[in-house]
């Protein structure tokens, strides 16, 4: 099977709620990027963090390995830092193969659930992060 | 009518709640691929399921009627093997005539039920599930 | 200012939920397309809407003014015929001129809503509805 | 870095619901412009925001910082005038540099909230806002 998707995607929204009626995993407030890849290697991905005053953190990095999807939990993110709740971001990933990239939030402040989601912008120029 | 739309879509988010707080069907936690095929002909779509841990299941065959709409809960599907229930996956559709794809949950472990829904991403590259 | 946009778009999803926890028409369950036309001319659009088990309805005919957003609810069809709740649907836009298209739910059948939310599809092919 | 992105996107959804359980900023009704500038130069943006009975109002201006987010609330808007509650919207964003925008609406009307959130439409053609 073929890698499909493209390497380089965009999320501008970001926040994790700093509040959740519970601590079962499944209830904390959470954003996640579910990244597929389809292909028969490894992806190799780089994540960019861009704030609104200060400057990005990252690169962080992760692997999504063949015929795998991996949801990452941005909450789970440590290294280089973790992200901050309550706190506007974006990111920005780029991976070293073809994947497909989708933006979830759960937001558990309130047992009565919110969820949003979308897919990410796939960005049309080629480019690193430099 | 032109059949419209792309062969090939990805929704690399995936998750059925593993509770609902009715056995109503309306009000079971699930997740749905909406697919509209516009044309004159069956659209003849092989879905693969891909998971964060063991090999992709499928191909799951399904047929959309022309100038129908299918609103395929991943809930119901059986063979080759049921979708597991608090599980991340991410799903492939693949149709031999252009199509539309949009992805929806409703989580409904809560009464005051939560919401999600992406148009998924259209593949720009041609090929096949192999 | 330039009309911009396409001028063919779909939503594969679309369910009207039955019931309504108020009669007040900001909190009756709905579904709706908002239509934005930045240019000069009107935007002469033909809906069709397409079903599970049935032949598609329509067209329904309506009109955006030049330099204005349309939020038409699917509740407030009837000409052909109204669009029947509790039934799966999608729809697929054709208009004269370029606009944008987005798909919202309002799921107001518990006090506690939810909301659901798209750009719809721009379909990247010409053709009519025939 | 070099920025990625478009430079002119559109969102055809808009609605601040009128009402909000809290005053607390993070529980006030409000829908949000996530935009990422990932470029090294400031992305200036003008915003014109449509209605269904009345000439748009704008432009509005503002500026996101290089290697920087902005998550713009629409309540927050001043100059040239407020945008009104419980009144349909829709809104386009033209930059002089590309960045990626993505649309957030918290529906706090009830202390159990809503979310919704899409990519907006990045228009193809080039054009300015006259």
């Amino acid at each position: 099977m073929t890698a499909v998707g493209r390497k380089l995607w965009a999320i501008p929204e970001g926040y994790i709620p700093g509040e959740s009626f519970s601590r079962d995993r499944r209830f904390v407030s959470h954003e996640t990027a579910c990244v597929l890849n389809t292909g028969d290697a490894p992806a190799r991905v780089k994540l960019m963090v861009y704030f609104s005053d200060r400057d990005p953190a990252g690169p962080y990095l992760f692997t999504v390995a063949p015929r795998r999807t991996l949801h990452l939990r941005f909450n789970d993110l440590a290294d280089p830092e973790p992200i901050p709740v309550n706190t506007d971001y974006a990111s920005l990933f780029e991976s070293n193969v073809p994947v497909i990239v989708q933006h979830t939030r759960l937001d558990a402040r309130d047992p009565h659930v919110a969820l949003l989601s979308t897919i990410a912008f796939p960005v049309d120029q080629e480019g690193g992060l430099g």
